[in-house]
């Protein structure tokens, strides 16, 4: 979607050194928005996005307007179906269809032989596992890992949403799911550790949700079983951030 | 689907004359049935559609189980949107879900240059234009005129259903829709057509529906105006045929 920070960089610096050609596209997709998010004002800078990409080395910049994606008379949706329906799925209805739906188009178009995606979005890349997988699109799927401030903030675009102090107590979303993590590496309930990551949150945080899930089917566990996710999502004021740790098979 | 008449053989011998490579898929699609529809019963003819093929010259025949199709976890379907609601859509709930879905994955698998589709379903044609031009598929497709029995009955695996007393009755299902038809043709409504086509079909047939419909995005139309279908669905006894006359632009 653009507006590209480190995370983005090290996607393409991944696809860069396994790759005759590198492939990015930038458009800020209408279908996963509901009215009321933040489409309108979700961050754009197709100029700086240009240069960053080419200082990457990448070949081609596929940057369509809405208009060419989604002519008059669109109607066709992909429905990932259970992996898709909870969490961000839950809190943002019909986001993953869009998700799913605009990737199956720019796969369709651009023809990739890998499609590198950021861990950042970890229910997007179980998403794009099962769609791709269902619909036996000819492409490979390589999740690279987040990329992090200094003091453990995942980078996002919305992090420009922030406000001083609001900046100053997101990082206690990572620490809080490393907590979390670290409680259930010692043998402990999901309940348990919730309730320690809960106590190392910042207080002005408002929590969505914190959990243990099946990396594949995003299915809730009790205990920890690689490959899973330990999902964390909060609001810091009128922003919303999540953020997830990898445990790999 | 399989099951192979002289209507599957039409496309074929269009794909034959113009390609390099022709491939067909034998495939009783589970997705497009629902619970108390056909699936079961549906024929199946497996070593006779085989040398059907290789009698037509096919150079490959995909014909996976259902295991290899939709594995354990599968969860994705593609919705076509406006265009598979109503008429087949709206008697079939999911339906053309069920289609688009496995001629999505169809297509990914075998990616061929053109796929070749029966006029017969006149709404599955406007589905998968719809989806293919909204997913960016890579194909052309081209629609194949329907083959009909010497009485006008239009070719169709479920014609093997018929009693003699039904299979008597079909054709006043094809022969009705000419004379809507022609009625339109003379500058009428539809409805007055409509009752001139009802008094057509055989008393003992259980009329569903006619139309007149834009034959890209299947809206009803109260006027001819090409490129249109001309639509029917009847029962005869327990079978149920559709049919079509298509009005090209």
């Amino acid at each position: 979607m653009g507006s590209l920070h480190a995370g983005h960089l090290a996607l393409l610096a991944r696809a860069r050194a396994a790759s005759a050609c590198v492939a990015a596209s930038v458009f800020v997709n209408p279908l996963q928005f509901r009215a009321g998010e933040d489409f309108e004002r979700y961050p754009r800078d197709l100029a700086g996005d240009r240069s960053a990409l080419e200082g990457a080395g990448v070949e081609l910049l596929f940057a369509p307007d809405a208009d060419a994606m989604y002519p008059t008379g669109f109607s066709t949706a992909i429905d990932p179906g259970s992996v898709g329906e909870a969490f961000e799925g839950a809190i943002r209805p019909d986001h993953f269809r869009g998700v799913a739906t605009v990737v199956v188009k720019l796969l369709d178009l651009v023809t990739p032989d890998v499609l590198y995606v950021g861990q950042k979005d970890a229910q997007q890349t179980a998403v794009l596992r099962r769609v791709v997988r269902d619909l036996n699109v000819p492409v490979e799927i390589e999740i690279v890992e987040t990329v992090r401030e200094s003091d453990g903030l995942a980078l996002s675009s919305r992090n420009a949403y922030l406000s001083g102090q609001e900046r100053t107590a997101a990082p206690t979303l990572y620490r809080s799911l490393r907590e979390l993590l670290a409680v259930l590496e010692r043998g402990a309930s999901k309940a348990e550790a919730i309730a320690v990551a809960r106590s190392a949150l910042a207080p002005a945080a408002s929590l969505d949700y914190y959990d243990l899930v099946d990396a594949d089917t995003f299915e809730p566990l009790e205990r920890l079983r690689p490959p899973a996710f330990v999902l964390g999502a909060a609001r810091f004021g009128s922003t919303r951030l999540i953020d997830n740790l990898w445990v790999r098979g």
